[in-house]
C-alpha cells in the first residue's frame, strides 16, 4: 500500500476515556465532565418532538442539500441560500475548504494555540502551516498579515479561539481584512459566536457582504446543544460555497440532525437564556480564580482557560481523581487548563475540585 | 480564491425534486420511490427503543472511535477491532481512502459503470480514473488487472455493482486477487452483501486475512435501513485501517447514528425477512420483464437494471407522471433504468406503470 507520504506519520485520534470507565477505576459516584465545550443546559425542548417526527424515516436517505434547513437557517441569518453549506460538524467544512483548497507546499496562516482541526487538514494535504504565537492569548492579526505570502491559500482566525477564549473585536478584523489580499480565503470560525456578549464583537456574517473572501463557520454543536448530531456550517458568498460544495459527499448530514437543528434554529429563548447563564458562569468562575490567585484569559466562549501554576497534564489528573475532567495538553500554555463553563453546580464541584488540588500541591510542595 | 485546479470544474450535487413537490407538480395522490435502493421494510424495531434512549445525550459528543459499536461489529463479523472504520455512510469511507492514498497523477482502475463515488473522489484528488469496461454488465477483472500500472494505487469492486446488480463470483475474485500487486489496494464495495442468495458469492469479510491489501466496504443504509443515519464502515488489515484513521475527523458519525447501529447488529431475523423478501421480488420483478420482453441483468443486490427498450431519461419521465421514481442516466447504458426492489405492493406499481408507458410509446411510434 501507498498511502500521501505526508499522512503516513500523522496522529491517530485517541478517545478519551467514558465516564462510567473513569467512575469504575477510580471509585466515583459522579463524574463532571467540563472538557468539551457542550452545553450543559442540554438543547431546546423543541428538538425531541422534531425527532419523533422523523423515527418513520430512518431508511429513507436525508436530503442531500438539506433545502428546508437552508430555507430555515438563510432566514435566521438573514443570507441566501446559495451562502450555505452543511457539514458533519464545522470539523468537515475545516476539512473540505482543505480539500477543495490545499496542494502540498501551500502554506496556511493559523495562530500557534488555536483549535487543531486546521493544522491536522492542512497536513492531510501537504500544506503547510504557519504558526504566528498568540499575543496574550490572542490572535495576533497584524504577525499574521506579515505571514501572508504568495503561497498563502488561507488564513484561519478561531473567534472566540479555542482554546485561550479570547476575541478579536470588529475594529480589529475589519483593518486586517481591508489589508488581506483578495485572493486569501480568510476562514472565520465562529463555533462560539452565540456565546459572546461583548459589544466589540463581530458578527462576521453581517461581514460577508464587503469581504467575498471571507468564510464564517458556525455549529450547532455549542450554544445550540446538538453536538451528538454533527451539524456545523459555513456561510460565505455563493462561488466559495460552490468551490466547497464540489468536493461534499452528498449525504453527510443526517435526517434526524436536520430537523433538529430546524427545531433549534427557532428558539431564541433557549440560546438566550444560555448565553445568559454561560455569562453568569464566566463571572463567577472569574471570581473564583481572583480569589485562589490565578491568572486566566477574558473567556467569551463557554470555556475558559485558567494558568494552574503547575503542569496541566498533572492538574487534569488531580482533577479527575476528584471527579471533574477537564482539558489539558495546550503546547504554548502547558501550566493552563481549560473548563467548560457548566452549570452552577458543576461549576462549584469544579472550583471546590481545583482548590483542593491547589491546596495538596502546596502541602506537597 | 485559489481552489486547487482539478477541482474548479466538478459537478455539484444536483438534488432530487421531493416527493411532495413531485405530488403537487403532477397532480399525483401516491408517488413511489424505488430510486434509492432504500429498504422498503424500514429498518429493525429494536431501533426506536435505542435512539429514544440517546435523546438525554443529544449535546454531548459522540464517542469518536464509536468503541461500543466497533466491539458489537467486530463479534458479528468475527473481526479484530482494530480492523474497522466508521464513517458517514460508506460514501464517507471512499472519500477517506482516496484523501488517504491518491496524489494529483496516480492512477486508479474501477468499472466503467459503476458507483460514481469512486471517480469523484479520485477526480478530487486529482488522481486519473481509469475505467474499464464491463462486461455483459459485469465486472472484467482480467482487463481490470491488464489496466494495472505503476502508478495504480487502487482498484475498486463493487459487488454486487451498482447500478448493474451484477456479481462476481468467489473463483473469479480470488483469481483476481492471488494476481494483483500487493501495494496496490483493492477496495471491495459490498454495500448490498447481506441482500446475496448467490452461493458462489464472495464474502469479502473472509478474505482480509490472505490478501493484506483488501479493504471491504459495507453498511449500515441498506438491508439495516438506516440510510438517514450515516453510518457505513470499512474492514481491512489494522495497518490499513491506521492510515484511513490518520485523515478521519474524530466526531464523524453521529451518537443515534451509532446506537441505532447496534441495536441493528443484533436483529439478524429482519435481515434474514428483508433478503428472502427481497429474493421473491427479484423473481417477480424478472417474470414481468420477460413477459414484457425485456431484458435485464441478473440482479444480486435490491435493485434491477432493466433495458426498457427507448432513452431511459424519457422512460424516467414517463413513469414520474405515472408516480413511479427511478432512476436513469447511466451513460453507458442509456436505454436502461436502475429501479429498486420494493415492497410486493410496490413492484406491482411499478410494473403497471412500466407496462402501461411501454404501450403508451408503442402507440406513438
Amino acid at each position: 500500500m501507498l498511502p500521501k507520504p505526508q499522512i503516513v506519520n500523522l496522529p491517530v485520534y485517541q478517545p478519551g476515556k467514558p465516564i462510567e470507565a473513569v467512575k469504575r477505576e477510580l471509585g466515583l459516584t459522579e463524574v463532571v465532565k467540563l472538557a468539551s465545550n457542550e452545553n450543559p443546559y442540554g438543547c431546546s425542548p423543541r428538538v425531541r418532538a422534531a425527532i419523533e417526527a422523523e423515527l418513520a424515516n430512518l431508511s429513507i436517505y436525508p436530503d442531500g442539500s438539506a433545502v428546508e434547513l437552508t430555507e430555515e437557517l438563510a432566514g435566521y441569518l438573514g443570507v441566501n441560500q446559495d451562502q450555505i453549506i452543511f457539514g458533519c460538524g464545522s470539523d468537515e467544512i475545516i476539512a473540505l475548504i482543505a480539500r477543495a483548497f490545499f496542494l502540498p507546499g501551500d502554506e496556511t496562516v493559523m495562530a500557534d494555540q488555536t483549535f487543531s482541526v486546521y493544522k491536522s487538514n492542512a497536513d492531510i494535504e501537504g500544506a503547510v502551516s504557519i504558526e504566528v504565537p498568540l499575543r496574550d492569548g490572542t490572535h495576533d492579526l497584524d504577525a499574521m498579515l506579515d505571514a501572508v505570502t504568495d503561497r498563502t491559500k488561507a488564513v484561519w482566525i478561531c473567534n472566540p479561539n479555542n482554546p485561550t477564549g479570547t476575541i478579536v473585536s470588529e475594529a480589529e478584523l475589519t483593518a486586517f481584512l481591508d489589508r488581506i489580499p483578495g485572493q486569501v480565503l480568510v476562514v472565520l470560525d465562529e463555533a462560539y459566536a452565540e456565546f459572546v456578549t461583548d459589544p466589540s464583537y463581530a458578527n462576521g456574517i453581517r461581514l460577508l457582504d464587503k469581504y467575498p473572501n471571507l468564510i464564517v463557520l458556525r455549529t450547532f454543536s455549542k450554544i445550540f446543544g446538538l453536538a451528538s448530531l454533527r451539524i456545523g456550517y459555513g456561510v460565505g458568498q455563493p462561488a466559495v460555497i460552490k468551490l466547497i460544495n464540489q468536493v461534499r459527499e452528498p449525504f453527510n448530514t443526517s435526517r434526524i440532525g436536520q430537523a433538529a437543528a430546524r427545531a433549534s434554529i427557532a428558539d431564541h429563548d433557549f440560546v438566550a437564556d444560555c448565553r445568559e447563564k454561560n455569562a453568569k458562569g464566566i463571572k463567577y468562575l472569574n471570581g473564583e480564580f481572583e480569589r485562589l490567585n490565578l491568572t486566566y484569559f477574558p473567556a467569551h466562549g463557554n470555556f475558559i482557560m485558567v494558568d494552574v501554576q503547575a503542569p496541566a497534564q498533572e492538574m487534569f489528573e488531580e482533577l479527575l481523581k476528584l471527579g471533574v475532567i477537564v482539558r489539558a495538553g495546550f503546547s504554548k500554555y502547558p501550566n493552563s487548563i481549560r473548563v467548560t463553563v457548566g452549570s452552577e453546580s458543576q461549576n462549584k464541584k469544579f472550583i471546590s475540585a481545583l482548590e483542593q488540588a491547589l491546596q495538596q500541591r502546596k502541602a506537597r510542595v
